[in-house]
């Protein structure tokens, strides 16, 4: 009944060879060649595990291994293909490696569950084509009102629409989504590395992730006067930079205080006119925290509107909010957590309970779905980069944990 | 004995119409259109009041008033011609303007001094054109050793060679510099605008310079590691902003205390990847520090390098300085400093004395000649700007010690 490692590893090798860089890393962007062999590859060790495959009209490749009964709402597994710009071969892959193994221990034993269980390798998670990150879920889970294919450009302004029409699929799909899923599958399920190192630096194994973190976006024009560097007092100035650098040391102190409740950082940050003998007049700044609790969001952002007002006076400068955004938090559902802790303790593996500090496809799923992750520890806690590396040993762990709960779930 | 406000005016008013902009401002970089067609009027301005004039090999206008004696050494003053684009019509003008109406108060009550007076008008004092600054004071002292005049080039990629010939001048003057100017002159004054606040602060119309202020430039690489806003807890980042941010503010906060012994600014502040979701890898800032003291310059380096060692263990990041360099501070000649100010006592005019914070042909001429500098004072400070003034009694009473330093110096 347990899963076997080497054949997770077996076709893992044979995945990542779709993009391998010279560096070693990962290149494999949604709808490009080896994005495309890459699916051909998956699709027919589907088949060949009992699965009947589709792509849908957005280029997301899913294969149902049929349950018992199979009107009801299928269980769904699995992760995103796609990768960053020379990225890991974990991120994503994994995911969808894990849960295809899940399957072929199935089809060996020739067992069906109750219900079916589909397997979804999402197109575009990363954002890496198109800037827009989850466009494959997004648009799996009907999300995409607000834009038309044809209104996706990748950075040589090809857009989504001549990518489809080259994949054969439709330019326009129409309905470009598909019904609501929560009509058409029960929950939702990914195994994913954790991409931090709060599993590797508490010593576990396997994480259960409580919810996807929530972000504040927040944009800021700080605006004092340029002037001379020399002749300028230092009494007389409004120096903008010296105003947005309190505040980033400020921000950076709090978070650290925080105790791990929130993240905060200043990530943009450019000086105008960012000349060594001007006095600087403006700075734009970009803050982002981020919280598995909304709360939280909201008291940061007050805290640092409040701090901001002191810094106004005391570098004579002024501040504006340019633009604020919120992606909320997706707590994940409670009944799967459970079910995956069950599991877990069934095979003696001690797991921590974490949030996910990144976005997922399942931040989009759990929007639809009851949906839960499954964490492997990250090697330094590296991804998106070709040094991106996780312990086999916490793989076989996490994957029998993963198959134990989709047999559980599958066979309700 | 006195000069004449109305004259000044009348020759300023002249030459501000030579680059006037649409804005109010004043755009002549040296070698244009504008700028030859002000050196033809101040020519003939010069010649109208008994001065013979040359155009050295640079560009620098100079027109001599005989002395009794015209076989020693002449005194020296003036300005420069050019500005910075869209600047004010005061700086530089108002010392050419200053001197010319000296002489041509000498020349209508027929008056000549034992020793010659020249009046320079520079070119290329700003740099707008190679950005180079003092390029024709510099020229003119014999400093140019590390530059052939084809390798400075404007932001179109016409060399300095290119517009000496469009000028009529030789492209490679051979000798490209003068004979040294120390046996060629006595001395150098320079009547300029203060483009500070320090004298309008203080309520004077007239500041002696004591020193021109020396610049202490250090350009800092802060590195820690790029890494992902969401998954890296705040314990395990290596924020190089924040570092860099923390160091700033240190900078600003020390040179506040100082009140006004030196000024330091961070001017130049450039973030990788400089992304609002990735805490930043890396930020490459600009150091300014100055002050007329030499040795103030290096406590405060050493201060701040005592500081950023603090600073790398507090945010693990690295510092290294990639470029290091200092103009040095150049003091005014003290008996011609008494001589100004002996001046400015027989016409019962007070006056300040103070540091120039910023640099001028005076700084070139100091590291050659005895040389002095009167201010007068900007309103609210402002130059390099349409908005630069200065007050016409202030400049009344400035013009009238220079007269009297000029008498005083030339008829030793």
């Amino acid at each position: 009944m347990n899963i076997n490692l080497q054949k997770i590893q077996d076709l893992f090798a044979v995945l990542e060879k779709y993009g391998k860089t010279s560096t070693g890393g990962i290149t494999r962007l949604s709808y490009s060649t080896e994005f495309h062999e890459a699916q051909v590859l998956l699709k027919a060790f589907m088949e060949n595990i009992g699965m009947s495959v589709i792509i849908d009209p957005l280029g997301n490749l899913m294969g149902t291994y049929p349950g018992r009964d199979t009107s009801l709402p299928p269980i769904c597994c699995g992760s995103h293909l796609d990768s960053v710009i020379n990225g890991g071969a974990f991120d994503g892959a994994l995911g969808i490696v894990s849960a295809l193994e899940c399957v072929r221990s199935w089809h060996q034993e020739n067992w069906h569950p109750h219900k079916s269980l589909t397997v979804i390798a999402f197109i575009e998670e990363e954002g890496s084509r198109f800037g827009h990150v989850c466009l494959g879920s997004r648009g799996f889970a009907g999300d995409m009102i607000e834009n038309s294919p044809a209104d996706f450009k990748d950075r040589d302004g090809k857009s989504l629409s001549e990518f489809l029409t080259g994949y054969g699929l439709s330019p326009i799909p129409n309905p470009f989504t598909t019904v609501p899923i929560n009509k058409k599958y029960a929950s939702f399920i990914e195994l994913h590395i954790e991409q931090g190192k709060v599993l590797e630096n508490t010593g576990y194994s396997v994480g259960i992730v409580s919810a996807i973190a929530g972000i504040k976006r927040l944009s800021l024009l700080i605006s004092g006067k340029a002037n001379h560097a020399g002749s300028t007092t230092m009494q007389d100035r409004h120096d903008a930079l010296v105003a947005a650098a309190d505040l980033s040391v400020f921000i950076y102190k709090n978070a650290l205080a925080a105790q791990g409740s929130y993240v905060a950082t200043v990530g943009k940050f450019n000086v105008l006119p960012n000349e060594e003998n001007v006095v600087p007049g403006k700075v734009s700044l970009s803050i982002e925290i981020r919280s598995e609790n909304t709360s939280t969001l909201e008291n940061v952002r007050n805290l640092i509107i409040e701090y901001y007002k002191k810094i106004c006076l005391e570098y004579k400068v002024e501040i504006e909010i340019i633009n604020e955004y919120d992606v909320p938090a997706v707590p994940m559902d409670k009944k799967l957590m459970r079910i995956i802790s069950q599991s877990a303790k069934a095979l003696k593996i001690k797991y921590k309970t974490l949030p996910s500090w990144s976005g997922h496809d399942s931040m989009i799923m759990g929007q639809h779905l009851p949906t839960a992750m499954i964490f492997v520890p990250s090697k330094n806690g590296i991804s998106h980069s070709p040094l991106e590396s996780s312990n086999w040993l916490d793989i076989e762990k996490a994957v029998n944990i993963l198959n134990l709960t989709l047999r559980s779930l599958a066979d309700h």
